[in-house]
């Protein structure tokens, strides 16, 4: 079976639809029928990886657009290693990269977007997010910190907030890396096997594993009340971290071509100086 | 004649000691005496940029200093050149760059260090500064924007600043890209020339160009008074850009490996956990 070769066909298989409860399951983790041949998906996306580093570099050029990645996804679900996969090639010249951590003290202090509105790539310049404002839609779900109404509400303002900013010259990419509860518990016994990736393990991770369940259902319901024709959740199958890098780097490459940024225009007549 | 193989005489041959009036002239702006040949130059500076990444890596997860890097030079000297050449291969991950342009009126209300501060990279990170705080010894001195009292007082206030970063963590790496003013002119036409370079071209950079001896002036003293055994100046020969890179690439190694990052070892036991 031949893998997608048009960007729009790819992207139609993992876009989520409005309202779009899409069951996260092992297979939906693999996602075969996404992309089913490894064949050429390495080099495909290193080739993807610098034609997103030529598209960073004219959208620095013409200075009126952001792109911004958000990416979700459970522990060890490959966040880090989307970001060297996809983005290394474009340096960090083009690249703003924000890890959301658990809230600061000042950070709580404020509305839930008022530290990812601060993080919002300047003009020109790929943003990317590891973990994001869903993180307030997701573990505050799941371990019940806010009252259910004011979930609620959350989705409609994470809504609106994103369209306040595609509005406002950013377009938004988000992809939820759905991996298998199988796939992390390999990942997390690798990590305790090899001493060099000890410091990567973080006990506190076992907790949201044995959530696992509860997780999925909050993934479910992000993804279904956050799909929105302007910023539409991606479903990235990432048990093969081949396979997620392919993807995203075919979509991001697409978006980017489809955006077409062009260099401005000089507010000048290159004519008219002379260089002594 | 060889090149330096051992960087830390490549090193002493940049490095500027505290009180030293360095001569700024078209020889220093080549330096051939720094680093002859060519011939290995290329291939060497690729190979220091993959190990520049894998000791990023390495500092990360020590998650105990920083590596704070200060790009400072005329325009088109190659600060954003310097960039892609040296730290493109270790990505956005590990690295976060910071250009400092014209202070906003908030950053005008407040200090000038305090926009610098807040930016100094993150435990385990490569920070890059494309200007910065220096800018307030050299344009503000070439324009006369502060008193002259003032002024002196800055330099003290620099040198203090630093060694407190130093330190806190912070390991400090200044670069003065030092081109001649005749490469300068060479490149401002080759953007005037090309379309695609238009919107590089920033009419104001020819007010700077005019005030090219009292720039130099400028330069001379920040590093005669600010290089410090903390945090010395390094004057780069930067007219060729391959040997600008070879210089700084090979320094930047260097100091990560006498560093010597170490990851952190984890507080608990590894085999204590079970994954199911």
């Amino acid at each position: 079976m031949a893998n997608h070769t048009d960007w729009r066909q790819l992207d139609a298989a993992v876009r989520v639809s409005p309202g779009d409860l899409r069951a996260l399951s092992d297979e939906t983790a693999l996602g075969k029928e996404v992309l089913p041949s490894k064949d050429d998906a390495e080099p495909r996306t290193e080739e993807d990886a610098a034609a997103i580093n030529g598209l960073q570099d004219r959208l620095y050029a013409e200075q009126r657009r952001a792109l911004l990645v958000v990416l979700q996804g459970m522990d060890t679900s490959g966040k880090d290693g989307t970001v060297r996969g996809v983005f290394n090639a474009t340096g960090p010249m083009g690249v703003e990269l924000t890890p959301f951590g658990k809230p600061s003290d000042e950070e709580l202090a404020h509305d839930f977007l008022w530290r990812i509105h601060a993080r919002v790539p300047h003009r020109g310049m790929i943003g990317i997010f590891n973990r994001s404002h869903y993180e307030d839609v997701l573990v505050v779900k799941v371990r019940n910190l806010v009252p259910a109404a004011e979930l609620e509400r959350r989705y409609d303002q994470i809504n609106a907030f994103e369209k306040h900013l595609t509005e406002n010259g950013v377009t938004i990419l988000k992809f939820m890396l759905h991996i298998s509860r199988k796939e992390q518990g390999e990942r997390l016994r690798e990590r305790l096997a090899d001493p060099d990736k000890h410091w990567k393990f973080n006990p506190g991770d076992l907790d949201d594993r044995k959530l696992w369940d509860d997780y999925m259902a909050a993934y479910q319901t992000m993804m279904a009340r956050c799909s929105t024709p302007h910023a539409p959740w991606r479903l990235i199958p990432s048990d093969k971290k081949w396979r997620r890098d392919a993807i995203i780097a075919r979509i991001v490459r697409g978006t980017l071509e489809a955006m077409n940024p062009q260099p401005r225009k000089p507010g000048f007549d290159p004519h008219s100086f002379v260089i002594d």
